[in-house]
C-alpha cells in the first residue's frame, strides 16, 4: 500500500519556487470558479501518520487559497451535544456548504483508526464502520460532493527523523509532544490498520491519494497540484457521476398492494376512544419520564400521510401526554437556502433530538421518495439512491439509542374528498385547501406506487413502518399512541439493541 | 406587585366551556396570520412559582394553536458548548424566526433569580444582569419581536394547597418532587427576589404580565385572551415601535477627524518588515497556545477597511502563525434566508469561537453602522441604535473571556485608485475590481463620516478600536499582529477582567 511512499521522493528547492507561483494563481483561480458557481464543495480529509506534515499542508493551502473560503475542521474529544448523537453528527454538522472548501483534520476515519490500534475495536467493527463510510462518501459524491482523501506516509526511520528535525526548529517544536513519540511505537500497529482502512475505503468514487511526507517541497507541490487538477476537472464535468444503485421495483401484476390490503373499516366508538386515549396517552407520559428511556434512548417520530389523513390531528393527541418542554415538532416545509447549499439529508440531521428528547417529523426525509419523485422534483437516480441513504441514516439513529417510529396514515380517495369538502366550509384557517392539494389527488395512482415503494424498501427490523388506517380518526389516533408506547417499551426492554 | 393576583380569581367551568371553541378559533386564526407574514417572531417567557401552572400553560397553548409552528426550549444545565460562550448564547441560537413562537420555559430570568436566592449573586450582580436584560429585550422589540413575559403567582397558601392536588391527580403527581417542598421554604426569599426583577424589568415594551394560577379556567382564559389580543394588536401595528435610543452625534466643524489626524506616510521597509514579521508571528503563534489563553479565552478579530485597504493579506499574515485547526475565518457576505429570519445580531452570535478557539471576522456587525447606514440598506433609528446594541454584545463577549480586537485599515483615497487600477491589470480573478467598489469611492466623505461616528461610540475600554495606517501594507501588517499579541498578552496578565 505504503511502498510508493517509502522512494525519497523529492523536488528541489529551485524547481518548487519555480512552480509555485504560476500554481498559487491557478489555485485562486479555479477556487473562484467554485466558488462563484456554488453547485459542489470541496471536501478534502487530511489524515496520516504523525510528523507527516498533516499540519503544514494545512496551512500551506491556506496561504495558497483565499483563507476565507475554507474552514478547517479539527475533532478532538465530542462534546455532550455530540455525544449524545450519532456517531456522524458532528462530520454532519460540519460539512462545508457548496462553494466552499472544508478541510477535516481528523476525520470520520480518525476513531475507528485510534480505537482498533487501542484494540477497543474488534476487526468486523472495522469492517462494519468502513462499510458505513464507503455509503456516506457515496452519498456525498452523489450529492455532487468533491472528496479527496489524503494520506500522508512516512517510513518508521523516516517518521523518527522529521520529528527531530521539527524539534529543532523553533516555529514548529511544539507539534512534537510525548504523544508522538508514544505513536513511535504504535508505527507498526499503524501501518497494519491504515494499510486495511485504506483498501477497504480506496473506492472508486472516493479514492485515497496517499503522499510521501518527507520531503516538504515535495509534499506541498504534490498536494498543490492534485487539489488544483481535481477541482478543475470537477468543474468541467457536465453531469455527476453516480455511484450506481439497485433499479425500481418489479411491480406486482395484479391489483393488490399495501394499501389495497388495508382494511380501512377500522373504527372506534366516542366511548371506546376516550378510554383507549386517555389510557395510552397516561402510559405514553410515564414512559417518556421512565429513566430507562431518558438516560439511553431519544424518540423520533415520522409522520407522513395523503393529504387530509390526520397527521396534525394524530401529532397532536399524542403530543398530549407529553410535557412541551421534552419534545421538538419539525414542520418539514420546502428546505431554505443554507440547506438546499448542503446534502439532501442535511436538514434532518440539524434537527436530531438530543438523549432523552423527542423529536416529531410532520413530514420527513420521506419526501424524497414521495412527494419529489411523483412531481419530478429530482431525478429518478436521485430518489433511488435515496432508500439506501435513508435506511443507512436510520441506522445510525437506532445505533446511538433512538426509537425511531414510523407512521403512513392512510384514507381512501372518498374519504379525502369528503374531508376537503368539509374543510373548504370550516371557519379555522387552518384547514384552508389548497389547488396543490386539489392537484395532487389527480395523482393519487402514482403516490399509491410511491408508498408501497417506499414501505418495502424502508421497512427494516429497526426502523419500520405502522401502516394506519385513518379514515376513522379516533381508530388512527388510538393506533398511532398504542404504537409509540409500544416501541418505547420494547426500547426499555432492551429489544431492536445494535451494541 | 403581586396584590392582584391573590384575590382568588375563578371561572367557572361553563363560561369557560363557552369561551373556549371561539377562542381557539381565533387564536389558530391568528397565529396563520403571523405565519403567513413572517414580519415578526413571538417570544413568550413562562414564568413563576411552582406549581402555578406553568407546564399546563405551555401545554395548553400547544393544544389551542397549531403546535407545529410553536418551539419550547427549556433550558436546564448548560451543555459544555454553551458553557464556553457568553451567557446569552443558548438564548440567541433558541429564539424563533419570524413567524412562530417560541416559548421560554425558563428564561434569561430564571438563573439570576435562582443564584440571588441561593445568595451567589450580589445584589449589584443582579441590577447589571437585569440592565443587560432589559437591553436585550429592548433589542427584541426594536428588531420587531412581540415579547410577552407571563409570570404565574400563588399565595404562600395557594402554592401548598396546588401541590397537594397535582400530587393526587396520577396525570400530574410526577410534576410534583422533593425540589417543588424545598421551594415553598423559600417562598418568601422568591417574592422578595421576584418582586425585585419584576419591577426592574417591568419596562415599557415589554413588561410582566402576573396572572394568578389558582384556578385553571381562570388562568387559561387570561392566557390564552393575552395572546390573542396582543398578537392581534401586533398584527395591526403599522410601524415599529421604537425604543428611543440617542441622537446623531453633533460632527466638529473643522476639517479634523479621527482619519485626517492618522499618518498615513509610515514605512516599513523590506528588511524591517521581514524581522517584525517573523517576530511577532513568533509571539502570536506562542501567545494562542499558552494555556493561560486557550483554558480561559477565546479571540474575537474584527477586521474593517476601506475597500482595497487590505484586509485579506493582513488576515493571511495573522494566521500563517496559527494551527489552522484553532481558526476560522467568516467571510461576512449578505445575510441567508435563515439570519434575515432573524434579530440583526443572530447570524454572528451563531459564529462566536469557543474557548481557546479564534474567530477572524472579514467586515462584520459593524456593516450596519457603515455600508447599511451609508447606503439606507436600514433606517437611521437601526443603526443608530446598533452602537449601543454592538457595545453590549462585545460587552458579553468580553465578560466570557474573549479578547475582542478590532482593526480599521485606512488608506488614503489616492492610494485606493491606484489598487484600484493595479487590480484591475492582474492575473488573479479574486482581484476583480467590481462596479460597486467604484460607486463605494464616489461616497469616500460619507464613509469617513460614518467610520469616525463608530469609533467614537464604540471604542470601549474592553473592545478598543485599533485604526491602521494601511497606505504601506508591511507597516499595516506588523501593526496589526503586535497589537494582538499585545492584547492577548494583557488578557493573559488578567487586564480587562470583568469579573
Amino acid at each position: 500500500m505504503f511502498e510508493s511512499a517509502e522512494l525519497g521522493h523529492k523536488i528541489d528547492k529551485a524547481s518548487f519556487r519555480k512552480e509555485v507561483p504560476k500554481l498559487r494563481a491557478d489555485l485562486l483561480d479555479v477556487q473562484y470558479d467554485v466558488l462563484q458557481k456554488r453547485e459542489f464543495p470541496v471536501v478534502i480529509l487530511v489524515s496520516g501518520v504523525d510528523g507527516s506534515g498533516k499540519g503544514e499542508t494545512i496551512n500551506l493551502l491556506y496561504s495558497w487559497m483565499d483563507p476565507r473560503h475554507i474552514s478547517t475542521l479539527a475533532f478532538s474529544t465530542p462534546t455532550d451535544e455530540e455525544r449524545e448523537r450519532p456517531f456522524m453528527w458532528r462530520y454532519w454538522r460540519a460539512l462545508p456548504p457548496k462553494g466552499k472548501v472544508g478541510i477535516f483534520a481528523g476525520s470520520w476515519y480518525s476513531l475507528p483508526i485510534a480505537e482498533r490500534i487501542a484494540g477497543t475495536m474488534r476487526r468486523s467493527e472495522l469492517d462494519q464502520r468502513l462499510d458505513d463510510i464507503n455509503r456516506f462518501e457515496a452519498m456525498l459524491v452523489n450529492e455532487g460532493a468533491l472528496v479527496l482523501k489524503f494520506w500522508f506516509h512516512l517510513s518508521k526511520d523516516g517518521q523518527k527523523k522529521r520529528l527531530k528535525a521539527l524539534e529543532k526548529n523553533p516555529r514548529t517544536a511544539w507539534r512534537v509532544t510525548k504523544a508522538s513519540y508514544d505513536r513511535l511505537k504504535t508505527y507498526d500497529k499503524l501501518q497494519d490498520v491504515a494499510g486495511h482502512v485504506l483498501r477497504v475505503s480506496n473506492t472508486a468514487h472516493a479514492p485515497w491519494i496517499i503522499v510521501e511526507g518527507t520531503d516538504d517541497e515535495y509534499r506541498s507541490l504534490t498536494v498543490g497540484r492534485i487539489v488544483l487538477e481535481s477541482m478543475k476537472k470537477r468543474l468541467q464535468q457536465d453531469a455527476l457521476v453516480r455511484v450506481p444503485v439497485a433499479p425500481p421495483i418489479q411491480r406486482t401484476i395484479d391489483e393488490k398492494n399495501l394499501l389495497t390490503e388495508l382494511d380501512l373499516g377500522h373504527k372506534l366508538g366516542k366511548k371506546d376512544y376516550e378510554r383507549e386515549l386517555a389510557k395510552y396517552q397516561g402510559r405514553l407520559s410515564e414512559l417518556v419520564r421512565d429513566p430507562r428511556f431518558t438516560a439511553r434512548h431519544s424518540l423520533v417520530v415520522v409522520f407522513e400521510g395523503a393529504d387530509a389523513a390526520g397527521k396534525g390531528g394524530a401529532i397532536r393527541r399524542s403530543v398530549e401526554a407529553i410535557d412541551a418542554r421534552q419534545y421538538q415538532i419539525i414542520p418539514i416545509a420546502a428546505p431554505t437556502e443554507e440547506e438546499r447549499a448542503q446534502p439532501y439529508l442535511w436538514r434532518f440531521w440539524r434537527h436530531l433530538p438530543r438523549t432523552g428528547r423527542i423529536g416529531i417529523f410532520d413530514r420527513s426525509w420521506y419526501g424524497r421518495v414521495l412527494v419529489e419523485r411523483v412531481e419530478g422534483f429530482c431525478s429518478e437516480a436521485d430518489w433511488l439512491r435515496a432508500y439506501a441513504e435513508i435506511n443507512d441514516f436510520e441506522h445510525q439513529l437506532a445505533a446511538a439509542g433512538a426509537v425511531v417510529v414510523k407512521f403512513w396514515l392512510q384514507i381512501s380517495a372518498d374519504e379525502q374528498l369528503r374531508r376537503f369538502k368539509e374543510r373548504q366550509d370550516t371557519e379555522f384557517k387552518r384547514f384552508k385547501i389548497t389547488d396543490e392539494d386539489w392537484r395532487n389527488r389527480d395523482k393519487w395512482d402514482q403516490y399509491v406506487t410511491a408508498v408501497c415503494d417506499m414501505v418495502d424498501r424502508t421497512s427494516t427490523g429497526l426502523a419500520p413502518w405502522t401502516l394506519v388506517e385513518a379514515n376513522d380518526k379516533n381508530f388512527a389516533r388510538v393506533k398511532v399512541l398504542q404504537t409509540l408506547c409500544e416501541r418505547i417499551e420494547a426500547a426499555i426492554r432492551g429489544e431492536g439493541e445494535t451494541k
